[in-house]
């Protein structure tokens, strides 16, 4: 690859007409010149050791994979991590997912351990955590079953306490009642923290967290009354062994109830010691954490690939008497690829607001203030939802707009997509999510009628016009005009999803009937009220940033542009309430297409302060330098089919027929000499 | 699985209360009873076949799976096909496809071979049809690039004529000039029919198609100035050797330009012998016959997987005081489910009647006349376009309401999401395709001024009012109304469209750029249109059709929520135009949840219509018995990764460590003894 491709010539230029200063854009989505430092610092580190550098995982077979995930991720956490000084504490730590790319035990470190100190009492924590913590037992977080996930009330395994040898005997009743999907427990894990019903004495007290050890100690066998295994394959996280687990009659000793907010008695007396609530308060720690790596960052990754790759990838005569252009150069290219580069800023900034939020709310809770909880836990769930959908189909639509090559693995593409897929499902599925998000706001709606709400959902008391004031594009280009037209909307929504819902209930349904009848309407309430969350948070974040005029610019532009582009793509809500005319909806439209084109030249810029080495990148399309096209052929020639010229195995299946084809065409052949 | 689980009971309860025949659909569906009863017959015998019985893909390596594709055609075509009497012609020919589910050799049976006779003369089709047709020869159809795709003009690939050897001299002068993408080419094909500019003396002549062999007939190794390989891994296709293709002076003969279109004499004089406009009769062909087996069919079978599992999927309680219910009682799941299955019902009536008139076209074809070429071509483009991408979003949207079991391989979703995903970009890229069915509508638009339009653009003459007359949620169930509303809809678009176009123009701006600024409208256009194109055909399809009253009126009520759906989904341009206002959004909400109450009973009939054995559907959660739980567990244990109960590589790994943790834990064990 010593002379420069087309391509990577094409690439270069794309840099030299920049408007604003990348690095500068840089700091600011690390969060701090600081943050870029020990960021890149982290990846330099882990890029370069000799263990963990690079080896491709794509052609490997998913049992190869899963073993070689798990001895990168011991060598880090047992060799490289002591070495540095680095810790789940320390700074760096919140970088080591990006850097590491694949690891093992994510659900052991992630769930399992910290469950130990939240759900432990004191001596149970001391007990479990540092065993944990060292990779001396392996647990996952034993929750869901194959016939239920997210109505936790549903769960059916149970813990019955049998007061003669203090001991509680698990049980999972019928088949659906195993435990399913939990990671990492088909084959590491040795122990679970289980999910089950506790009952004593032939009553029911709900779900409670127990200690299970399932493999034996010593040979990793499972133990009697233990079946485990891997679920089998999935459309992603293949070094993942998403586990079944079958409990029958499986004993453990009393102290294995995790005791921080209730325990039983040796005589069986239970006692209850703390609010479930606290475990929401889990549930949103776990909503909130995974939209940085799991929704921010590979939406970022796809963004960049797509856009480097539509840079330098030429196709169409635009004008007839030219060359062929970058097909970045389509308005209709432009319209795929910039708007979700606007969600993946817009996503990024939504986030960090909402962890701010979830810190503040954390000191409260150390004080005893759990007020915000309510609010907390439906802004996280409605968040979660909106953000893994947008994001996910964000990606996929980078993907198609990479033509063919986005099918191919080799794009690095449908790793993204696959994993993201799943994110819609996971911590909470996604229509639960809205309805629990609506649950909370009708609520709201009802309170705003005699008292003053605060917060995120403070615009529902403005009684002002919900009329749109702009005239012209330039008004549409308003940050504080876009705002108030996603207030208005989300206001309109919601006060007709509650009045639908009285409405129902004024007609003599039970309210749950009535929920169910008015539901579609109350996810689009739901749905309304986090865009202009969204649209609001990223706004203020940009608006209230200190940077130079050139990247105020472009973050000011790029909040336009969602907020534009989601009124543009479903206009109807806006219209039937007042919000915007016709006039103004066409105003609109006009003005997204415009904006396209300011964006245009500086689209490389901004997705270059993402700032993904190309080892991170995995992408032969999304590579810095642009040259896509020898990177795919290299990394198509590595791959297994192509060992040898002939693949034996089916050629034989063919060769009498191709050599009778043989005979005829050199027999046609010689009979013509 | 001896005695009935709960979910086979509910499923059983379900179908107890279908009110209509299910045989009478699928007859309907299939065209008739006669055409259901061959269907069922080759499947009966592919199914019971000892060599092609189901063997699962799924645990398969890749290398596995493609070799095991290959062994199951083979045996097929070679053996199966002459035992039973059927040929490429027969009755039984369609019903292949379903019933093998997995097959090798498409582009070679399904481009390659028909290439011959459309494009050779009749001594070359002579020489090579037969060979082709008899796997005597494996060949493919080698057209896109590495650094191309749909574009066609600008394929690198050149074939110079060397008059001196009478040989043509074929190059791939960059490496994005290598073939790249043909389906069958990296492994199996010893031919290539290429597509190539032609050069003689210097002179370009435009895209031609050249036999060339590329592999050793005796073997099968690559020939000298030849490069050949798999293109690696992809989202699917796993039994498909999409190959590379790198050619450096590669001798053909002078016979080898299949020259039905045009041909070179020895001194390479050249001469066109008929219009390139044929060639565009061959992508109408594949877009038109791709629509049922890669849009209706796997639509269709993930509707019937979503649909029976939300039948048994018991979870969350709709009354606090009941049992648990299945999640197909909850409207946010019907409103999920239903409207996919109206869109593959739809979408099955209007791929029909596009092939009607495709047959018609060939017709007059043969007498010459191809003046419906640019309607049908703009029409199957739209079709093609619309039909991929609605039905690869449905198809997704039906795996996410499985939950968390929709993410596994064992609900059979993924392999059809995969696959359909393809779809969007290949025989055209989907917003290319909308634009090329925009170029047309633009003419129609501009014709439509000064003379009467027919066909499927004969709507754009009518100059009635666009108002709804619609008023109560009956009015909306009319299928005339819906389809009055479509026409309105397109017609206001298109017109839209085309007067920005004019104004942009008139602006000074030269065609190219302007139709590039309004792209984002024009596609709009096209998308309306074939909306209106579908809403119409598949409403009078039904309004035509002569049934049963309780077929009749599920099959209206399909029609009805479709277009319900989409008006809900995206009301902007109904309103904006006039057509609909907002207290008629309002009502045409509340008709679909109407809608969707009434369809619930009989959803499970509605898809057992499509009539998909077990053994087609390949999924633990979408069988007939309801039985799913059990079959996923079963499934699950046959995953590679449990061969073993300990997965020993990975375990080595952290036995050190385990065995610490077991001296701590057992150690304080005895310290407690």
């Amino acid at each position: 690859m010593a002379s420069m491709t087309t391509e990577m010539k094409l690439i270069d230029m794309e840099r030299k007409n920049i408007s604003f200063s990348v690095e500068e854009l840089t700091n600011i989505i690390d969060g701090s010149r600081e943050e870029t430092a020990i960021r890149r610092r982290v990846e330099h580190i882990i890029e370069n050791d000799p263990v963990l550098k690079h080896k491709s995982l794509l052609h490997m077979s998913r049992e190869e994979r899963f073993t070689e995930s798990i001895r990168r991720t011991v060598y880090f956490l047992k060799t490289l991590c002591p070495r540095m000084g680095w810790t789940s504490q320390s700074r760096e730590a919140r970088y080591f997912e990006r850097a590491l790319k694949e690891r093992s035990f994510v659900v052991h470190s992630g769930a399992f351990v910290p469950s130990m100190k939240s759900f432990g009492t004191k001596e149970q924590a001391e007990k479990w955590h540092k065993l944990a913590a060292n990779l001396n037992i392996i647990g996952t977080y034993a929750q869901t079953e194959l016939g239920h996930g997210t109505f936790l009330r549903g769960l059916e395994t149970v813990a019955t306490y049998d007061r003669a040898t203090q001991e509680f005997v698990i049980n999972c009743p019928r088949i659906s009642a195993m435990k399913w999907w939990p990671g990492e427990m088909g084959k590491s894990a040795n122990h679970v923290f289980l999910m089950a019903e506790l009952v004593i004495d032939g009553k029911k007290y709900g779900m409670h967290g127990f200690m299970v050890q399932i493999r034996d100690l010593t040979t990793h066998e499972p133990l009697p009354g233990v079946t485990v295994g891997d679920i089998g394959t999935k459309v992603s996280f293949e070094t993942v062994d998403n586990g079944f687990l079958y409990l029958r009659s499986v004993r453990v000793p009393r102290e294995n109830l995790l005791s921080k907010l209730a325990q039983v008695a040796p005589d069986g007396t239970y006692t209850k010691k703390a609010s479930d609530r606290l475990m929401y308060g889990s549930m949103v720690r776990l909503r909130v954490g995974l939209l940085g790596s799991e929704v921010v960052m590979p939406l970022s990754k796809a963004c960049t690939i797509a856009v480097r790759y539509s840079a330098v990838r030429r196709q169409g005569l635009l004008d007839p008497n030219k060359d062929e252009v970058p097909v970045l150069n389509y308005v209709s290219q432009q319209h795929k690829l910039l708007p979700q580069v606007a969600t993946a800023y817009v996503a990024n900034f939504a986030s960090k607001q909402l962890i701010k939020m979830y810190v503040i709310f954390l000191k409260k809770v150390d004080s005893g203030d759990i007020e915000q909880l309510p609010e907390l836990h439906a802004l996280s769930a409605g968040l979660k939802a909106m953000l893994t959908e947008q994001s996910t189909m964000g990606a996929e639509i980078l993907r198609r707009a990479c033509g063919g090559h986005g099918y191919s693995y080799g794009s690095g593409l449908p790793f993204i997509v696959n994993r993201m897929l799943a994110s819609c499902t996971y911590e909470g599925e996604n229509t639960v999510m809205y309805l629990q998000c609506a649950r909370y706001l009708m609520k709201c709606a009802d309170k705003a009628r005699d008292k003053k709400l605060t917060g995120t959902v403070a615009y529902l008391n403005d009684s002002s016009s919900g009329v749109c004031p702009a005239r012209t594009s330039d008004d549409f280009l308003s940050l504080n005009i876009l705002m108030k037209c996603y207030e208005n909307r989300a206001k309109c929504v919601i006060q007709q999803a509650a009045s639908k819902l009285q409405q129902k209930i004024r007609s003599g349904l039970p309210m749950h009937n009535a929920w169910n009848m008015v539901a579609p309407f109350l996810i689009r309430a739901a749905k309304e009220h986090i865009m202009q969350y969204l649209v609001e948070t990223s706004c203020k974040f940009v608006n209230d940033l200190t940077c130079s005029d050139p990247v105020k610019k472009i973050l000011t532009q790029l909040c336009a542009l969602y907020a534009l582009h989601h009124i543009n793509n479903s206009p109807g809500d806006f219209i039937t309430n007042g919000c915007l005319n016709s006039a103004q909806c066409d105003i609109a439209h006009d003005t997204e297409v415009y904006l396209l084109g300011i964006l245009r030249p500086d689209a490389v810029g901004i997705v270059d302060a993402f700032d993904f080495t190309d080892d991170i990148l995995q992408s032969c399309l999304g590579a810095y330098d642009g040259n896509v096209y020898e990177r795919l052929f290299e990394w198509a020639k590595e791959a297994p089919m192509n060992r040898t010229e002939v693949h034996q195995d089916s050629y034989q299946l063919l060769r009498p027929y191709l050599h009778k084809g043989r005979d005829v065409l050199e027999g046609a052949a010689k009979s013509k000499l």
